[in-house]
């Protein structure tokens, strides 16, 4: 091998069950399983190429270096996949996308996921989808999703062996939307990797995960009947029971912003009015309104007439991360 | 006896750890103890007046006549009182507030302290204010604290006869400020006692609950040791850990607006810089900032410069309730 190169894009995901806290931090084995969807339109691209004249790996964002930490956890994922590759060479690593990063739209999921499906194949390797969602899993947890499309779930497990996530639904089995509402482009504070370690500060974040078996029941189920009002609730409870263990944790650790309280307080105001969205956040402060195909036109307007919206992206359900 | 008349004054209370749900709702004994501080300057007037002439109860809140509910809920809390004064004369109430009730600062707990004591003041009972707190928190639960002045401990217990409050510290013990931002004065969409009969529906009552007794210990520590720095983290926690139940509530419960979560996170910057000050949050959206005597002019010179802060209340270590 001179050089071999491939490019992959995988989509973002967001979670109506959420993933927050690890049983195993090293390997990120989560507390609790988790549901997401897959989200089409947002992507990010990767290229990852493997040189044997390179002496370092050299990371790209938007055409620019990456920072020391990226660069370092990018190629620690690197060596993951050359450990299977059984070779040493270095990579030139070129990732792109088209939504802002690190303010909780998951730029991590399809950072990781298309990075995993690039690199494997760069590297020459043939993985099953299973395989290339633990190895995506170990760059960032909820990558682990992103691997497929559609309705996703992510078993939490307990070893490295068998924590890995699954088709629930495939993308054409609920035209469900998401508007994501950005309320601020700034780089979150404390990025998701540091927030799962202090999960279990809370004096919450226990009662939380005992609780999960049974938000996850009620989540697929409502994801396979295409019960919405059901997807509503469970999804709502599930993101004010992370921002609860978040808000709790020692040193607490509070994503919202008065916008992002606002949208929340008019999308639960909006639902008792009969419209079928509702609301669900990561780790920051943008909202993703999830509603139907039905309603998404006219929660979209209703949306852009609230002030502190800055921008408004708009996802239907994605397909698996893919070579180009 | 003809006509008995006495008028006496109770303050608000704010508490540090707080009581949110009931091991006995009818006879409102909390999951957990609590403790607060007595708010002087804010304060309930009220003037009961049992007259052989009347046939049924009268109330009067603010010169107007009160709600059904609101004269029911009274009238079976001057049953108590009859009930231990052994006859059965209807009385006229009139209770009056300087600042604005049902709003999260506690208009229930300084008009049932208020209630009890000029209640059995009328009723010609000379009683220990043991014996009021129990009263009172027949009447409203946080009610059972504002009998005390200065810091008050609210000992949860089990039974009707040892669920009262005491004194852990006096006024004078600790130049504290409340300094108290109202940012909506509405009536909040759900009372307390509503609120309460909802606490077990959230997966995260029980962990709450089961914390207490560290907070509580802790709490008391620092209002002893006059230790801000600690008083400040327990305080915000406790509060967060009651918002956090109410958001996972089923109907969930939240109190907060826009403007509540730009004061706390000011309120948290503000700290950070060195200032004395921290933040909580009673059932509804405005918002206590909690300072030393030190910090205090500056602080309410920045809270004033906020937007969306309608009035801004201060309030110093009060006293006992007592009969004028």
């Amino acid at each position: 091998m001179a050089i071999r190169t491939a490019i992959a894009v995988a989509n973002p995901n967001i979670a109506f069950i959420k993933y927050w806290g690890n049983r195993d931090h090293a390997l990120r084995i989560p507390c609790n399983g988790s549901i997401s969807l897959t989200l089409g339109g947002l992507e990010t691209q990767t290229t990852v190429t493997f040189d044997e004249n390179l002496t370092s790996d050299h990371v790209f964002i938007d055409d620019r270096s990456a920072s020391a930490s990226t660069s370092a956890r990018v190629s620690q994922h690197l060596d993951r996949i050359r450990l299977i590759a059984g070779f040493k060479y270095c990579a030139k690593v070129e990732s792109r996308s088209n939504f802002p990063v690190g303010a909780g739209i998951a730029s991590s999921a399809s950072a990781f996921a298309a990075l995993t499906v690039a690199g494997t194949s760069a590297a020459g390797l043939s993985l099953q989808p299973i395989e290339l969602s633990r190895i995506a899993r170990l760059g960032s947890g909820s990558a682990c999703r992103s691997i497929f499309g559609g309705f996703v779930e992510w078993h939490a497990n307990e070893t490295d062996e068998d924590s890995y996530a699954e088709v629930l639904a495939p993308s054409n089995h609920w035209d469900l939307q998401d508007l994501i509402v950005i309320v601020n482009q700034e780089h979150k504070g404390v990025g998701s990797t540091e927030g799962h370690a202090l999960a279990d500060t809370s004096p919450l974040q226990n009662a939380r995960v005992a609780d999960a078996p049974r938000r996850l029941k009620e989540c697929r189920r409502a994801i396979l009947d295409r019960d919405f009002p059901s997807l509503a609730s469970i999804t709502e409870l599930d993101s004010n029971l992370m921002h609860a263990v978040m808000l709790t944790s020692t040193p607490s650790l509070m994503y919202w912003y008065p916008e992002t309280l606002q949208i929340m307080n008019e999308v639960t105001r909006w639902r008792a009015e009969g419209y079928e969205v509702c609301y669900t956040i990561d780790a920051g402060p943008n909202v993703h309104c999830i509603c139907t195909r039905k309603y998404a036109d006219r929660i979209e307007k209703r949306l852009r007439r609230l002030p502190g919206v800055i921008q408004l992206l708009r996802a239907s359900p994605g397909n698996q991360a893919r070579v180009l």
